[in-house]
Parts: C-alpha cells; sequence; structure tokens
C-alpha cells in the first residue's frame, strides 16, 4: 500500500455538489484536476474559502440528529485553518464563545481548524463542549459537579489543572493537543461564559436550588468532514431547551434533579402513577426556558423547534433535497408524542459533507447513545 | 411454478425452535417428515396444541415493538382453529372480550382462528380492535367521537350497520369476513365492554368533560405467523396509560384533547414557552391511570412498564435469548428521556413467530406509522 491519501471519491462527490450548487462557480474540471495533482503529490489538497463555507452548512444540512437546520445557511464559518499552537487555538475558541454567544443573541458558528493529515493526526480538543461544569468525584465515589464530566475532571487535573472551586458550577478548562506540543491546558476566561441562573415562572423557592446553565452548547469533539478532509471544527448552536431541562438537568447520571424538584413540589412520590416524575420533569423545562428568556437569552422549545423543523423538511423537499434525519435523535425526550416529528418517517442516509464522531474519541468518553445531553 | 405452499424453510425453524425449547417434546425428525409429508400432500399442516400455544407467546415474545414483554410466558391462548361461520367467529371474539377483560384483572389473551389458505385467503376481522369508538364526519368533514375510526364508521354504515347514537363513544360492531359469506356486521353486546369513566385526583371538573376508554386493547388486524402458517388471531394486554393519555386523547387526528384541557387549566396558551401542551398532556394522563385504578382495572404507567422491560431484557439475556426492539416504539411517547429505556440501543431482528400486518390491511388502514394508539 502506498502512502496515506485523502479519499478522492469523496473530494469529487464533494466538488461536484459545491458546482451544482454553485453553478458560477467557474470550471468543475479544471478544479477536479488541480485537486487530483494536488493530492498526487502531497496526499492531500485545499479547500477555497467558499468550498470551506459551503461544506461547514452542507455539514448541517446534512447532520440526520440535528432538529435546528431550518437556519442551515447562516451559519457563521470562521476559517482557522493556520493556526498551528495550542496558544493560538485556544484563543480562536476563547473568540468562538464571544462571537457565538453575542450577548446573548446567539449566532450559530463553526471555528474549522487545520485538517487532520491523511493517516488522521491533528489538532484535538479534548472537550466534549467548550464550556462544561466539572464532575468531583469524593472518595466514596459520588459526584459534585456534572458526573458527565467526571472522567475529563479528573483527567485535566492529571495534566495540571489547579482551577475550579470543588463546587457545582466550575467551568472546565480547555485541554487542546496540538502534535509536537504538551497537551495544554488552560482556562476560558469567566467574560467569555455567559451563563443563566435556573429561576421559575412562579415558584419562587427554585431560584434556592442554586441552578445555572452555559448560554451556548459548541460542540467540540466531533469531525468537519468535506470532500474526503477532516476539520477539527467546534460549532454552536442555540440550545432547544430540553437538552437542558430534560437531559443535563434530568439524567440519572447528570444532574439527576428530578427527585428533588418533586419532593420541593411536595408530589407525592410513593407511588409512580401520580406522574410525579413527569411533573418535575415539566417544570424543570418551564424554568430552564423562562430564566433563559428572562436574561435575554436566545433558546427554543420543543414544540416551535419541531414546527420549524417540519418547515425545514418543505423546504428542502422544493429545492428538491431529501432531509436524512434520525428520528430517535429528532423527536425531543419528553411530550415527544404530542410534537409533530413524532408522527411521520424520515430518510435514513449518510450523505457528506457532514459532522462526524472524532474515532479519537474512545468509545468511554462517549456517554449516552442518545444525546451528547448537548 | 407450482400449487402455492406453505413455506418449509420457516416451517422446519419453528419445529428446531419447538423442539429446543421443549426438550421431551419427541422426536424433531419424525415430525419434521409428518408435516413435510402433509406439506407435499395439501400445500399445508397442521399445529398441535402445544405447537400453537408456543407459537403465539413466543409471536409475543419477538414483538419488537411491545414494551410489555415481560409476561409473555403468561399468554392465555384459546385455541378457536375449528370455526368456519361469521356467527361463530363473533361469538368466540365476544367472549375473547370477556376473558381477557375479566372484571378489570385483565388478562393478556389471544384467540387463534383458522389459518389462512397457502395463498392468502382466509378470515378477517376488519376491526382494528375489538372494542372502537366510531367516529361520525359531518357534511363539512369535522368528526365527532374517534377521527381514527371514521373511515371505518363509514365503511359499516355502507354495510348496513345501524346502531350508535351519533355520539362521542359508540361502540362499533365487529366487522367480519369469511370466504363463502357475505360480510358479517354485528354488535358487540354492551356487558361484554368494560369501560372506564375518566375523571381526575384532584380537579372535579375533569369528569364533565364526558371522556372515558374501553378496559382492554384487542388488536385484531394483525396475522399471527408460525411455522410458515398465517392465524387471524386477535389479542390482548392492558393498557399503558400513555396509550390513552398521550395517544388516543392527544393526538391531533385523535381526540386532540390537549387545547381544550389547556383551556380548562387555566394555562397561558399565547405562547408554547408556558409548555401549556406538556401540561395538559400530564394532567390527561394522570386522569386516564387514576380512573383505571380508582375502576379496579389494570393499567400501567410508563415508569413501571419501562422498568419491567428492562427486567425482561435481563432475563431474556440470562436464558441466552436476544430481545429484538424497535426503539421508536418502545420509548414511551411522553418524557421518553427520563425511561430508562430511553438510553440504550436494541438488538434489532425481525424473528418468527411474530404478530405480522395483514398485507390485506390497505395502507390507508394503517394511520400513524408510529403506534396504532393502541
Ligand atoms: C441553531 C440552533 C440549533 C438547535 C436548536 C439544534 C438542536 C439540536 C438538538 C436538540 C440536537 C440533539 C442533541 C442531543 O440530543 O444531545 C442536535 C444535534 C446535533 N446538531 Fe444541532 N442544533 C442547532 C444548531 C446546530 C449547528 C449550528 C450545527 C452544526 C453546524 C448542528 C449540528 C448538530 C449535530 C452534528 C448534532 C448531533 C450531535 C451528536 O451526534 O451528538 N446543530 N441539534
Ligand atoms: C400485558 C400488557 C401489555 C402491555 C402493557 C403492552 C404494551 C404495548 C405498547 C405500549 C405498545 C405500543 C403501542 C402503540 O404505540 O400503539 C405495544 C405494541 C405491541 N404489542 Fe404489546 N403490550 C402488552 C401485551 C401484549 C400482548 C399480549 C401481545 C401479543 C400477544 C402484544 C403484542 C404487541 C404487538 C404485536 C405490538 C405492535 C403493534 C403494532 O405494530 O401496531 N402485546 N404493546
Amino acid at each position: 500500500a502506498g502512502p496515506v491519501e485523502v479519499d478522492l471519491g469523496e473530494a469529487e462527490d464533494f466538488l461536484r455538489l459545491f458546482h451544482t450548487e454553485h453553478p458560477g462557480a467557474g470550471d468543475l474540471q479544471a478544479r477536479w484536476s488541480e485537486v487530483r495533482v494536488a493530492v498526487a503529490r502531497t496526499g492531500t489538497y485545499t479547500h477555497t474559502p467558499e468550498e470551506l463555507r459551503f461544506g461547514a452548512k452542507v455539514a448541517w444540512r446534512n447532520s440526520s440528529r440535528c432538529i435546528g437546520r431550518l437556519y442551515w445557511n447562516n451559519l457563521q464559518v470562521r476559517d482557522h485553518r493556520t493556526l498551528y499552537t495550542p496558544a493560538a487555538v485556544h484563543e480562536a475558541l476563547v473568540e468562538h464563545l464571544r462571537l457565538g454567544t453575542n450577548g446573548g443573541a446567539i449566532r450559530p458558528t463553526v471555528t474549522v481548524l487545520p485538517p487532520l493529515t491523511p493517516d488522521g493526526r491533528g489538532i484535538r480538543v479534548r472537550n466534549e463542549q467548550l464550556v462544561r461544569y466539572a464532575g468531583w468525584r469524593d472518595p466514596e465515589g459520588a459526584v459534585l459537579g456534572d458526573p458527565g464530566q467526571a472522567g475529563f475532571t479528573a483527567m485535566a487535573r492529571g495534566l495540571g489543572w489547579r482551577g475550579g472551586t470543588g463546587g457545582q458550577f466550575d467551568v472546565l478548562p480547555l485541554v487542546i493537543d496540538v502534535p509536537g506540543y504538551q497537551p495544554w491546558v488552560a482556562e476560558v476566561p469567566p467574560d467569555a461564559v455567559l451563563e443563566v441562573r435556573i429561576t421559575h415562572p412562579e415558584l419562587p423557592w427554585f431560584a434556592d436550588l442554586g441552578m445555572r446553565w452555559h448560554a451556548v452548547p459548541v460542540i467540540s469533539n466531533m469531525l468537519l468532514g468535506i470532500g474526503g478532509l477532516r476539520y477539527p471544527a467546534p460549532f454552536n448552536g442555540w440550545y432547544m431547551g430540553t437538552e437542558i431541562g430534560a437531559r443535563n438537568f434530568s439524567d440519572e447520571d447528570r444532574y439527576n434533579l428530578i427527585p428533588e424538584v418533586a419532593k420541593l413540589l411536595g408530589l407525592d412520590t410513593s407511588r409512580e402513577d401520580t406522574l410525579w416524575r413527569d411533573r418535575a420533569l415539566l417544570e424543570l423545562n418551564r424554568a430552564v426556558l423562562h430564566s433563559f428568556a428572562e436574561a435575554g437569552v436566545t433558546i427554543t422549545d420543543h414544540h416551535t423547534e419541531s414546527r420549524r423543523f417540519l418547515l425545514h423538511l418543505r423546504k428542502e423537499e422544493r429545492a428538491g433535497r431529501i432531509v436524512p434525519s434520525d428520528w430517535s435523535w429528532i423527536v425531543p425526550p419528553m411530550s415527544g408524542g404530542i410534537t409533530p416529528v413524532y408522527h411521520r418517517y424520515y430518510d435514513e442516509a449518510d450523505l457528506m459533507p457532514n459532522y462526524l464522531p472524532d474515532p479519537r474519541t474512545g468509545a468511554a468518553d462517549q456517554g449516552c447513545p442518545f444525546g451528547y445531553g448537548a
């Protein structure tokens, strides 16, 4: 076997797609020979800025698990393919947080870092998201903070991180691997992290739970795959409330608040058929939506987002495209049956470009098969 | 091509399975030659009562969409393979209702009718379930009763049915096709239909909605497939509350009660993020569980049934069997994320024996791809 090369079939498919959707983009054949020559010489090639922007957007359009795709064409694409030091990557990610957060008027944004080499080496952001809270495991195994981050937290400590207060909401440092450097561990400046305190529209005691959450989910452990290349490329949208209220706050292996909230609500938890779990879940989710709205931070509820997704399906159909979708991810984790996305089948297909799991992320880091709890 | 015959491969697989799980059942090879001879002579063969009983139970065990499989081995199997008149079938189905209902202590039961001929002809119960409520469509297209039954109701009228009051809860007649007979249309005697009035544990006005539901879901439009044979075979379990509260009462194309209940609850329906839909859904489901319990009719909530299903998975694993399961059907239509069945993958396989869609049922009769609203 010769040296490892970019997959030329994937490259050709992508160039074809780019030229089909950009009829004015020039001569496909000329570009294609250019790419073949580059790959023959170097094993890889370089996307034009237009190709990159298009690829990052279409990768979102093709994300079968994402209900939020209506705005795929409005993605802000930040081209940072020339960063080669950990400090520069760190700075670019912190800037991503500021730009994506935008004072609360959240902008869907992706930061494209240098691609992996054809044999799969390159930059790796080890965080699952740019902002996550530490999980502090005590000797008995109990966790304070986010149990979903206990492994990452221990790893960061092992790499020398001394930050955090040992509390419920310590923002984790970024851990960045750049070939040729030691793992880079550095705090995110607090003023780059917008957070929302969780209160309830009617129940004053809710604030005393002391819950908060970060405003922006920036997924940082997937790879953007375009035309045979693989880019580390943290991206963000805004939250759908259930991701926080029905997953991060409610999963038993996350903040696990359902029992406590049910108790504070005074519900009868001695039998399941009072549906006390469902009631606590409801109030948690109302609190999340209320608090984000009060704080002026973009968020959507699962009913609105479901309707938008159906609109997206119709728009894409009119454009002659299928919308590959994964039912079990599209249907929200609460009140599934009363959202219109429940009552239909979807096309299933793995189209490229796409955001892909990073093979360097061990299965152990992956957590729940259904939902990162983004 | 010769005359149509039972699928011998399927027959052999079934006999093998039967003998594997019944080591004392005698000589597999002898039975297998017997079956081959019968099929060669007649195109088909006859199951022994033990084979039939086992087949009907294992068909439940293999039903990937069913969360209620823990008790698969306790299925009551009624062997009615000798009924050949519409009146006799009608009587057997009414008796099924009485036995399955059992005064409220519901018994999972299947009534096995004569198998189809190898070329697919035979008895057909046209009802989706033995008990369903009529849907009366007025000239403007609005439906009183169950809109999901408007087509069936019109068909029954066309066949001469003159029953019903034009109200919200008119039990539909059975419509039974037996080859050689006119379609048989006949009422289910009211005393064979146990119904539950829906009240709420705390909200007295709930009773004024005038809602009710039948105690037992007897699915009657699937075929029991065993060893190459196909039996019309209505079966029942007990209800999981969400089937009524989150589907039959809540689906927009069924009773569609969410908006009305939200209004009566005094919720702010001017914006989605109050989660008024979710609150109305919750109270509907509490009412269903409460009312069945008060009436002494077996029912389970989705939390309990989810835990039972996980127990079933463990038991089957210990027995060395896989549990083929369809995630989108197993996860309940409300509060999915807080039930333990959400957070895992399942084996997917189409094992036989099984309960299968009846190819004679047109797609038009099938309704929602996710859930009959059983
Ligand atoms: C604009 C607002 C957005 C909303 C409301 C939204 C909503 C969602 C939700 C609810 C999920 C499921 C998450 C889970 O269950 O853990 C999801 C998954 C996903 N979204 Fe979006 N999204 C948005 C923007 C984006 C953007 C900008 C991208 C990429 C450019 C994206 C790509 C994805 C991908 C790749 C997944 C699957 C993640 C995985 O496999 O873990 N989304 N989205
Ligand atoms: C004992 C209590 C039972 C419970 C609580 C239960 C629960 C359920 C539920 C919730 C569904 C999904 C229905 C929907 O979404 O529309 C289902 C589907 C199903 N169940 Fe069960 N079940 C029970 C007994 C049975 C029995 C006795 C059989 C057969 C002998 C059976 C066979 C099936 C089949 C074949 C389906 C799929 C139906 C279809 O494709 O529409 N179940 N069950």
